[in-house]
């Protein structure tokens, strides 16, 4: 059952690693099919040395495993709010990835401050709130996806152009089209982490993008008159 | 004589290096055998090169070689007076590893700023205190066992719940079930080490984790109602 | 058409993420052919892995495509403008590395700190500023040589002593006698970016190098009383 | 001639990329015969992937080539002051290895703040002046030599005891008792450097090592006392 998709999922968690996001397993991969409306997602707590393709579980919106052995990932009810709640993710990824963290321990949103930030996400990548006890104790994954798309709808935020958000205190949520994009943009976002911390240390006075160059830079890549890479 | 916990300790100090914790000899890990009282720990300066199961060295817990071609870690009595004080380690890993030392070189105690934090150690990491001369005099690598004896109990903290220490001026201690949880406890210790530093330099302002954060993270993977994972 | 030129444009195009200077395809390398007055680039948005030698574009100083199947990097115009003002140039390079990057993003020159800036570069490496909306309607990529062009011309400052250059929020070029120098200036760029940046953080008094000593170190390397390496 | 210590000499140098201490030709090792007076070290400026065992120089201490084709380092004039001046030196190794290099820019001595660095530093690692006009005309690379003797005369450190030193704006010298330790004492400096400049910016009160610790952490490994190790 949705073999092909258990493959790509598979391998999009085994790019975790080699793409230095994470160690041992500090994070999770999941794809959805529009089709039957399931989504696959690896399995927990289970070492990436010993995990096979057929590992991956698959499990419909209300969390329900529908094929597999294990246990879907502990944060599987999270990545099932957003797919549910955001039109169009096809991919969805979490880490602890080291500077994504950094900036989530800081509670701090991410702004656009460079064309690298410009050419995947289209304006500040936001920093959602704690869980209150309330929200912990209705169901700590659960509602952990409740607050990301809370950040969104407040903000007014459109998914697809941001793909990505830090909760606060614990780490990055990324998206995409499908599963390779999602762990892309989880490269982004790590990269920029890392490269804004340091601007910011070297010029303390160094401003967000101008905004004429973050609409050149994305709107290159992305929608009706993008003319980077190949095109159809 | 133990030859299944000599191949283990044998693994667990490559992987050490492996795991970018350590250069040259400048770590060692030992595993202890509740059975015999006896524990296997890594031969002094060896190259990791050159080593071999068969060289790692079986000593009791007053220090005594008992079985072993070579000497054992210089720092073997640290690790002697943690398996008779402090019941439940299966294994003991000291590194030099870069995080964790600059915290310990600063003489500051590590503050449960993230998840991933939360997700391993339940609370502060303590920095203890130098030795004294007196200490020093009377058996520096014993007196540096007692020493962290004493900051768990003068703090009242229970050493499974917070596996590890740092030594003002040296480096980290961290311990486990076994050599190789005690090897991933070191690795989660330099990790938070690291991201804990940005986060302060990003945010003076930013605070600990909630206590229901740190809570929620390490009872949902730690104690009676852990759910994470694949169970027993 | 230009075999041997492409080969070693795509050669040099590896080497970006082998250095640790990109991640996906995040740059581009170009080989400039002084006989045909052709350059050679790399098409835009192909991944490396599946990227070959023949995948290289041959187009002229008007970005004219002259072979090739695919579109040539985006960046092609900005390439053109260089090649054409600048002579000399044999190969250029464009990336996101991220130190000269975090540099360019602060919107701060580089200056010469140490020996191994003044082994490559006889001088501050300048940072350009950023486009208007103006220029970047009029064509953003090719009036972006025309900035780079303009920060060498306003500052007096000769391309071939300082083979490379910031862009204000983007990120580095560089360029050398042939492409794989222009990579090699574009590594010792992201070097000095970096040690600069804790040079500062280190001792906010440190001053520029000495201008007898960066005299000494370029001109022991260039020109024609250059006396390391093995001679002609 | 001396093929033993050019194969040690071409290994040692071939460790310098291995250990993230250079990239490209940044950095140099030779090794002393004191049975001849000659030394063996590298050729200038070519790259290690071409680079042979036969094609490692041997100098006589007035810098003549004894046997080799190729131009020795630039550096060789300094490598010949130290052997001369510094009784007991086996061998030499020089980088720009980014934190020492850092330091070196910032013209900071590195002060023992842990026992990573007690352990091979007998105390603090001097940082040696700019070379005056006059010097730099009097011959660069021989006059280097002659700061580094300057500074530890002056100071009445003992070589043997402190194995390194920085130029101020340029980068690191270590040596020792052969061409491997020399590289050895190279990483320590190395990692001593990059994390006492994460321990002062933790903690801005962070003090230098106790003296009773310093000498214990030395002695353990060095002199008629030691017992880290495996003996004689």
């Amino acid at each position: 059952m949705l073999e092909h998709l258990k493959e790509e999922v598979f391998r999009a968690n085994l790019e975790l690693p080699e793409r230095g996001l994470i160690q041992y397993t500090w994070g999770n991969v999941s794809a959805f099919d529009p089709e039957s409306g399931y989504f696959v997602i690896k399995p927990s707590g289970v070492s990436y040395e010993e995990m096979k393709a057929s590992d991956m579980v698959v499990v419909d919106l209300e969390n329900h495993v529908i094929e597999g052995e294990l246990n879907p990932s502990s944060d599987t009810p999270t990545h099932a709010v957003l797919y549910q709640t955001f039109p169009g993710l096809g991919g969805i990824v979490h880490t602890h990835s080291p500077w994504a963290t950094i900036w989530a321990q800081a509670g701090q949103d991410v702004p656009a401050m460079g064309t690298t930030h410009a050419d995947t996400f289209y304006g500040t990548v936001p920093c959602a709130r704690f869980l209150s006890q309330k929200e912990i104790d209705a169901g700590y994954e659960h509602e952990t996806g409740n607050v990301i798309v809370e950040t969104f709808q407040e903000r007014n935020i459109k998914p697809l152009d941001v793909p990505g958000v830090l909760l606060h205190g614990h780490g990055p949520f990324t998206w995409g089209k499908d599963a390779a994009s999602a762990v892309m943009n989880a490269v982004v976002l790590e990269e920029v982490c890392r490269m804004n911390f340091y601007t910011r240390q070297l010029n303390s006075y160094a401003e967000e993008l101008p905004k004429r160059i973050l609409d050149k830079h994305y709107l290159r890549k992305h929608g009706k008159d993008a003319y980077y890479g190949q095109g159809k």
